[in-house]
């Protein structure tokens, strides 16, 4: 999918919403156990409830290897579903892989060939070579760390520099050089509220993809307010607030009630930046 | 496995060798790929051939991945092989993962107590609390990424500073308040030797991970004579150079012989330090 294409979904849903599929085992409704894949027995009737008010959808890796190779064959499914019954989703494997070049083509193969996804979260640390082999597909993402919404991005993210510039501006400028805004994306959390209009500076054209929003804290209108461009430019992700708004057998209902909650938001910030 | 069972490992085989199980398809021996499972025929029989000469196996996960949930399968029947054949080798599940830190519990999960490994190398750019829920398994590893053997090492880790150290210095000094040496070891690549000798001062009990020998261009006697402490503190990787040696019928064989020259060389250099 490229750039404009996902711009019109934006329009079209009036939204820029990114549903975080975080399935836990632990956390699924007790009906659904009973299943022969009760993750994605789960994932079907969130996508299906919340699909209208969504233009992408981000599974996170972590949440399906810890049932190990039929974790995987989980997320096969759930990716297949949503390519054949809703191809205009935005599909993103939050994966945060990374590793030297030769290993990070499998990687890419692995994300992009065989599972199929729009787009791979992927960890800088490694650099230039360790990114670049996911830069080589047609119409493939890379959305790559840059200020994540968690406490230790004060760590090395914040606290480390290079000429004044902080390790995550500095990830910013340099991959800037290595891929336009029709092939890469930044993440930027949520709870940084303050940084998100600098960052917005430094990248004007560039996607981001901000979680944090609910569980973590952080604000959609503050989010808005300092990241919106004039093609949207936001994917705002949100995962246990919508997945587990219920554990009954309304699981779904209550999702699709949130999600449109976030959709409604959404759309007075897109009316009010004149986007819609 | 403790730090004290693995130095004795060494001792015992008078070996530090780590085989890098980056098994490709494409690389395979073609009488294999007739096999239910080439990938885990091919290293059941690197395994059965080399394991009198190595202390550690290392499957890196993107190249099982690629073939999506069959690969984690793969992956699966190999640790599995390994910790019931071969109940003293220390398994390495490079991973290369760091999350937030309720998205780190499940990767820890997956790979100490679904897979079982003895180790997960993690990446740092998330900070303390994407690594600490990796650090809460009794027996279990962290090998954090400091200095990679790839030239994009450069980007970050040797370029951004804080107060005078670089990122991957700055990676070491803290991750040290994280963990002690019985829990944390340091990836440091081979490609780096004038930085070993500083890294060993900075973390003088700890194990580093020495990818970088071989293909890469690494020299196993700059490593030992910078790196060796006095339980070692090194296991040095090969992979390519092993697992590919051959692509014919005599394949496990060539691997011996080469897993055995890197064997022998490592042995002379525990005797010099005067470690046997």
């Amino acid at each position: 999918m490229n750039k404009s294409v996902l711009f019109r979904q934006i329009k079209q849903k009036r939204s820029f919403l990114c549903i975080g599929l975080d399935t836990e085992m632990e956390k699924l409704p007790k009906h659904l156990l009973s299943e022969g894949d009760p993750v994605f027995s789960f994932n079907k009737a969130i996508i299906d409830a919340t699909a209208q008010y969504a233009v992408a959808y981000k599974p996170n890796t972590a949440f399906y290897e810890v049932q190990g190779s039929k974790g995987w064959e989980s997320l096969e499914k759930t990716i297949k579903y949503l390519k054949i019954n809703y191809p205009q989703i935005f599909i993103i494997a939050d994966a945060k892989r990374g590793d030297i070049g030769n290993t990070s083509v499998n990687y890419a193969r692995a994300f992009f060939d065989h599972l199929d996804a729009d787009a791979l979260t992927v960890a800088p640390y490694m650099g230039f070579d360790s990114v670049s082999p996911f830069l080589d597909f047609d119409e493939k993402w890379v959305i790559l760390l840059a200020l994540t919404s968690n406490a230790g991005s004060q760590d090395f993210q914040y606290n480390c520099q290079t000429s004044g510039k902080r390790l995550f501006e500095e990830v910013l400028s340099k991959a800037k050089d290595w891929a336009t805004s029709e092939q890469l994306m930044f993440v930027v959390g949520a709870t940084h509220p303050e940084e998100i209009a600098a960052i917005r500076q430094l990248v004007p054209d560039y996607f981001l993809l901000v979680p944090g929003v609910g569980a973590q804290g952080g604000s959609l209108e503050a989010v808005a307010e300092n990241g919106l461009n004039d093609e949207c430019g936001l994917l705002v992700n949100s995962s246990r607030g919508i997945l587990y708004a219920s554990s009954q057998i309304d699981f779904a209902e209550r999702a699709a009630e949130e999600a449109r909650k976030l959709q409604a938001q959404m759309e007075k910030v897109l009316l009010q930046k004149a986007l819609l």
